[in-house]
């Protein structure tokens, strides 16, 4: 496994690199969840690359780029292991040096919901993954369906800007009591770790009431809502397109119903899809 | 040499095409100005790309995108005299489909000039050139020198976004009385046409000015401004940081006189460089 720090690295690295090489983009403080990633991507592809990038640009003033797990000694360990062979792991003057100016914007599907909450947020996510799919190549990359808005994000922009990238999404890795992994989870205490499956409870009570035939979005919504108890403080809990992020009133599937609340200083997200039902 | 509509061709005619690649991107009606860009790319590439497309987010709603000369049958013939090997001729509906919402925002360098007096046009230049970059994947890309803005916002969007790519910038090709070849020189009458070398004379009064010891720009401007008479109407005549495009009060070399005038309906544009002197 070779890691690099730079573009030129890079490029250097995988040329005659066997094809097609898949790349699984992670801001470290790897998971169950991106190990899924990287094994599905070992599984199909000849060469496997993993960016390992904390990127400002996606966190707000206010956010928690500071404080964000990281865990570089303990991910190479688990990246070696996993049979990976290259990392890129820029430095953040590396990827935005002084005169940085140029942004890619997707546009409408990353306004509402963790746009609207985040400003920037995916206007960062957007540039950072087309740095990276620049720089890297890859013929496929892998996320997580954890990150709803994130991948419909960069399904319209790797669509748009003609990138040639298949976008391949595994669903969400759970704890045996549905709490979504994520690296934000090392931020919840004891008694906030036991609430929070709450969120899942919730979108599954919205997808449970679609397929028992409640096709108003308000009413599924509420459904959830009965779930989402103190401590936890709704943020968000909504049945949208999938592709568009537009909330759907009347739902048709497919849809995905989508959920943020807080726990003391940590916001959580998730999902449950609605499939079509035949 | 082939002539492709979609990226999938576009990437199948490329399959083992002889490396480096050079791409010289164009809206058509041809002159010699492109006809040296694709000279200098055979030169020194093993293969040649050519786009020829009128790209309606680069011109404005009162713009002249509809009457924009195209000669598509006539480009064809110089393309083929030129040894291009592959042109990528795609029409609107391709190249921005139902849905389609990503931009590329080149920032700052993009906001002055021709970006104040055409909103959004720097952000359609910097996605689609975004989007001819991705599909045709070249080493080195040709643009010539008159559209001096554009070139400082594509080496601000080729560097940002990590494309890899080499950006080679050729002078200004001109008429023997120094007007700066255009596509939109075709829109000129008699009387316009005669009078339209008073820019690059305006702009050579600058440089010569400077050239005599004058460091003040707006003395220095003054200076050119005197060969700008009736019937042209200046737009705007100033020296700038050719990087950035921020104007430079004080000239410090290597910089750029940069001006437009309208004659008639017609906004000409030009510019030359400001050398450093040893």
């Amino acid at each position: 496994m070779r890691v690099v720090r730079i573009p030129a690295e890079v490029r250097a690295a995988l040329t005659g690199v066997s094809r097609p090489l898949g790349l699984v983009p992670t801001m470290g403080a790897l998971h169950a969840g991106h190990l899924a990633l990287i094994r599905r991507a070992r599984d199909e592809s000849a060469a496997v690359a993993v960016s390992v990038f904390v990127n400002p640009l996606q966190f707000g003033p206010n956010e928690d780029f500071e404080r964000y797990p990281r865990a570089f000694d303990d991910d190479m360990v688990q990246l070696r292991d996993a049979g990976v062979d290259l990392v890129y792991a820029p430095d953040v003057t590396t990827m935005y040096p002084p005169g940085f100016a140029t942004a890619v914007d997707p546009g409408p599907v990353g306004e509402r919901y963790e746009g609207a909450l985040r400003p920037g947020h995916f206007r960062g996510v957007a540039t950072v993954c087309t740095k990276l799919f620049a720089t890297i190549a890859p013929d496929r990359t892998y996320f997580g369906a954890k990150d709803a808005q994130q991948v419909a994000v960069l399904r319209r922009v790797v669509t748009d800007l003609d990138l040639g990238i298949e976008l391949i999404v595994l669903p969400t890795v759970r704890e045996s009591d549905g709490l979504a992994l994520s690296s934000r989870n090392a931020y919840l205490d004891a008694e906030q770790r036991a609430a929070a499956p709450a969120l899942h409870r919730a979108l599954d009570a919205i997808v449970t009431a679609v397929r028992n035939g409640e096709r108003n979005a308000q009413r599924a919504v509420e459904r959830g809502r009965a779930e989402l108890q103190t401590p936890m403080r709704e943020v968000y809990l909504d049945v949208v397109d999938p592709r568009t992020f537009v909330p759907e009133p009347e739902i048709h599937a497919p849809a995905l119903a989508i959920g943020s609340a807080w726990l003391g200083t940590t916001r959580l997200i998730d999902n449950e899809p609605i499939e079509a039902t035949s």
